[in-house]
């Protein structure tokens, strides 16, 4: 698989794009011609660094707005892109998009049309150009990719395809199976594009919204799956247009697309049952094995998880390492990290096979972790995701693997907390530019799902909530996108009991402070669900928040934040399978309000610039 | 007229939104539940905090999905009723806005649903509450203010009426004519907002990108006067759902949401011809008078005037001010402020009668400018923009007015430039959370119209381009807005001239330095629009840039960048209209690579965020 992009999904300079591209690791690149006009080098010094670079100009892109149109246009449209074969042949550049005519065309006939397509052929012909003849979702005329082939085919020059871009044909809905009908030297060259559903005209939801593969709505495995059993082998190229990444750093947006097509194609290799260029499958993870805080000091955290009913699971052997248990939630405390402020900084998770799992992450670009072990210490390899949260797999279970590194806890792990629980959900805020990265890092290297966008109002703007998860809730990460100027919301971590109100009670008991929830919540609780009085004083006097749909219902608290980070214990009743969304502006006023902070280590950054 | 705002509009808790409104000027507030529900004051306290800030609870919204649904929903809807008027008891609130059922009606018949409309309207008559029904646009068997009214007419109780919103008429393309056919008694309140003209899902359209009325593309004076004349005499309130002001200060937006009601009040009551009750008439400018630049050392931005063929003007009599004039562009430089970097900090515009614009100006709410003055000094009127440029209005011409206060000039003003020209048009950036109160700003108070928005792509991001302008084109200010995280566009000076390649030669002659174009450029402008070779290689020679459409060509070229500004020399010829929009991309990659700065004052906070 070779890989391409286009230089209008980054930002910076074209000179800047191109190191970021070949730095990523593309193979080649497409280049926007007004990347080109707003350069200071010339096509010859462009092309040149491309050949230094060792990427490989797959496309010139676009001559617009040519075919269909009366002899005066064809004419002026000719000349027009003669003009751009020279400076293509300077360039180096032997392929060319054009996007079918959105402004002058004025002849819909076939005939005619064919025609133009064809003599603008001839005339690439002599610059030993190809015309790659996309149909644009918003084309006058031609607005279907199997028109675009049709045109084509009629045309019939042998330096004379089409081009299929995600987008055009699935933001119109149109199927993409009749790819395979498409001659396979016909099909020169491919652009893929993910976008979220929108209802919105296609036009501003090409332009603002595209994203890399893996991060939106549409089945581009299957559109790429036609797309090569028809017989492509061009490269895969992204053209994304996007305002998030047109503007953020060209180096890690170019690093982040390139595991985008790596994912993709696995994928699809993986659905025509192409074994030999499959990844090692992806597995979804069927538990928590732990969840890492790191920090200078602890104490704090510690004294908190105390409070909450967690036991404490011993010292690790060699480093300054400890470790908390309520059940099956284990949370190790690492003061190894030279950062002041405690931070949610790694997860653990259990699979059949943590070896295939890890190779998979690398294989599609994952950055490796490398932790520091010593020598009869068990091994987990792990990647980091965006925001720096390192993600090991383990194979075995904890007991069965490093929980023997921790000595002088309580006698008996799993019963020494006067807390039993599991880790519910983990809830990472990433800050906006980073969010759309860590979608496709979830899916693609732990493959987890996504679930519906939810967007709860807070008190310095909306939040926008993604959950992330297995099919079966084992594992369930929400990441929290804040708007640009408000500070990241603190982390949290939720553990599950089986008695929520009951561990409310103990935790009081041993001195625990609670989140404050206002009173008037409960006035409202009580006009939504029509609790009875003795069931609201309960939650009222315990400061418990509460939700209730078809399927049961949630009961939670939070713990105060410390530093950028606050737990959360929450009861499933019935089968209920949210996350108490109805009560999240409450929580931000309430921890906006008693915190004074509503951030992480990341605030004195975010601060300043208001 | 009464003013009222709802408390979703603003951010911040419950209290910051009462003072913020209290503070700007507003008779009442609407409060949202949802801020009562996180507020940890309790609705007595609540009420007590308004009565003390003059403000009055207008409306309690929104109770939702009552009617159309079976019995037991039903009854759960009265229980669930009861508890909302008996908080608003508490509250001293006696009007709640109902939303038409989203979620929960299975029944259409209107006879039933009147009845239930009906039965709420009894259990609120116990309470002293009367029910203000709205037509929300996406409702499920209600989404049209006619059959709101109709169902009010079945149901029939005093204290049920409907409420209008300008969103769920407008934007539903609904006549709002037929609002005078509702009975002016059961006219209970009016909600107002703007928005975008946008071909997208209309509850997305209205949970985002609501604006402030003179913000979007709404007719908002017609409706408004359709409601006036139908009797309404409620208060005019504004519920303005929008991602940016749910963000930013309270106190800002309550001022500026202010200023919008004023003006759309004055536009309607001018449109029903109610002579008292009108504000001054707006007198869109005939010319601009001058612009104004401060900083603590104009050295540099003199010397680059001189380059390019102003005058010197003379000196001010009594303040360390100086005048620059190349025919009827007057360029004051103001060295009193003590700002570092030079900014555009002024502009003079002519119109008939100086002292009715900034008395209408004031009365809108426009903050006035205090220039000290010394006997004998020509007193210019002005306000301050949302940036804190000032405008100043001038009903005389300069030669009649504050010109001779300048002295030591060359002999005769407005020859002894060799450059001649006017100011063509002034682009001045804006951050992306003043923007919408700027566009209100020069519409309201300089009566300016708002042109299409062009998005323009830039090295670090879009650039959404606003200009506002009079129907002759004699003022244009062009309103650039960067992304969030780009530092600000630096801002403009357009100086139009007869012959702008005369213009080039000349300055380059005296050693101006130009904003060097790439070659690149010229070669894609021969594609674009097959130039001779002799009149691409002068462009080519001089750095200009060209655009050429029906109705003429633009020639311009740049000055580099001094601080956050810099000065354009352009030409149009015939009648063309526009500011070279295709070649911008070229000029901000251009500045961006040879200053390194592409910036104003406000960079070091800029730079500072990221």
């Amino acid at each position: 698989m070779r890989t391409s992009i286009a230089t209008v999904c980054l930002a910076g300079t074209l000179v800047e794009k191109l190191h970021a591209c070949a730095e990523a690791g593309f193979d080649g690149i497409e280049i926007m011609d007004a990347d080109l006009t707003a350069a200071y080098e010339s096509p010859e010094e462009i092309r040149a660094l491309c050949d230094r670079l060792g990427l490989t100009i797959d496309l010139f892109q676009p001559l617009r707005d040519f075919e269909g149109v009366d002899d005066a246009t064809l004419a002026d449209n000719l000349r027009r892109a003669k003009a751009k074969f020279e400076v293509m042949r300077r360039l180096g550049a032997s392929m060319i998009l054009l996007c079918s005519n959105v402004g002058t065309a004025t002849i819909s006939d076939r005939t005619t049309t064919a025609n133009q397509l064809g003599m603008l052929a001839d005339l690439a012909a002599e610059y030993s150009i190809d015309i790659a003849y996309e149909a644009l979702a918003w084309g006058r005329y031609v607005d279907d990719y199997r028109d675009a082939w049709e045109l084509v085919r009629l045309a019939d020059r042998p330096n004379l395809g089409v081009c299929l871009d995600s987008f055009h044909v699935l933001s119109r809905g149109h199927d993409p199976a009749a790819i395979e009908r498409i001659d396979a030297d016909k099909l020169f060259f491919l652009q893929l594009a993910d976008a979220p559903d929108m209802d919105l005209d296609v036009l501003s939801w090409s332009r603002h919204h595209r994203l890399f593969p893996g991060e939106g709505d549409f089945d581009l495995t299957r559109f790429l799956s036609h797309m090569l059993r028809a017989g492509y082998r061009g490269p895969l190229s992204l053209e994304v247009f996007n305002d998030t990444f047109r503007q953020t750093d060209a180096k890690r947006t170019a690093a982040h697309a390139l595991r985008s097509l790596r994912w993709l194609f696995d994928r699809s290799a993986a659905l025509n049952g192409w074994d030999d260029q499959q990844l090692a499958p992806p597995q979804p993870p069927r538990a928590i094995d732990f969840v890492e805080i790191a920090g200078e000091d602890l104490s704090a955290v510690e004294a908190t998880l105390q409070q909450l009913g967690f036991a404490f699971g011993g010292r690790h052997r060699t480093k300054p390492v400890r470790l908390w248990q309520a059940g099956a939630a284990r949370i190790i405390l690492n003061e190894q990290r030279r950062t002041k402020d405690a931070r949610l900084s790694g997860l653990g998770v259990e699979v059949e096979d943590a070896g295939a799992a890890a190779g998979r992450a690398h294989a599609i670009g994952a950055p490796a972790v490398f932790r520091r072990s010593s020598a009869g210490e068990y091994d987990l390899r792990g990647v980091e995701a965006p925001d720096g949260t390192e993600v090991a797999w383990n194979s075995r279970s904890a007991g069965d693997s490093w929980l023997p590194e921790f000595v002088g806890g309580a006698e008996d792990d799993s019963t020494a907390s006067s807390l039993h629980g599991v880790v519910d959900h983990l809830n990472i805020a990433y800050p906006w530019q980073e969010f759309d990265e860590a979608v496709l890092f979830f899916r693609s290297v732990l493959a987890l799902d996504a679930e519906p966008v939810a967007e709860l109002p807070g008190p310095r703007g909306l939040v926008r909530s993604q959950v992330m998860r297995t099919p079966d809730g084992a594992v369930r990460l929400a990441m929290n996108l804040a708007p640009p100027t408000a500070p990241l919301q603190p982390r949290h971590i939720a553990i599950r009991v089986d008695d929520a109100v009951a561990a409310a009670r103990a935790a009081r008991g041993r001195g625990l402070p609670f989140l404050p929830i206002p009173s008037n919540y409960y006035d409202d609780l009580r006009a939504r669900f029509g609790l009875e009085h003795a069931a609201l004083d309960e939650l009222r006097e315990l400061d418990l928040l509460y939700d209730r749909d078809e399927q049961g219902a949630f009961v939670h608290f939070y713990t105060p934040t410390i530093d950028g980070l606050f737990f959360e214990i929450v009861e499933r009743r019935g089968t209920y399978d949210g996350y108490g969304a109805a009560s999240t502006p409450v929580r931000f006023a309430a921890q906006l309000h008693h915190t004074g902070r509503y951030t992480d280590d990341r605030e004195q950054g975010e601060a300043a610039r208001r």
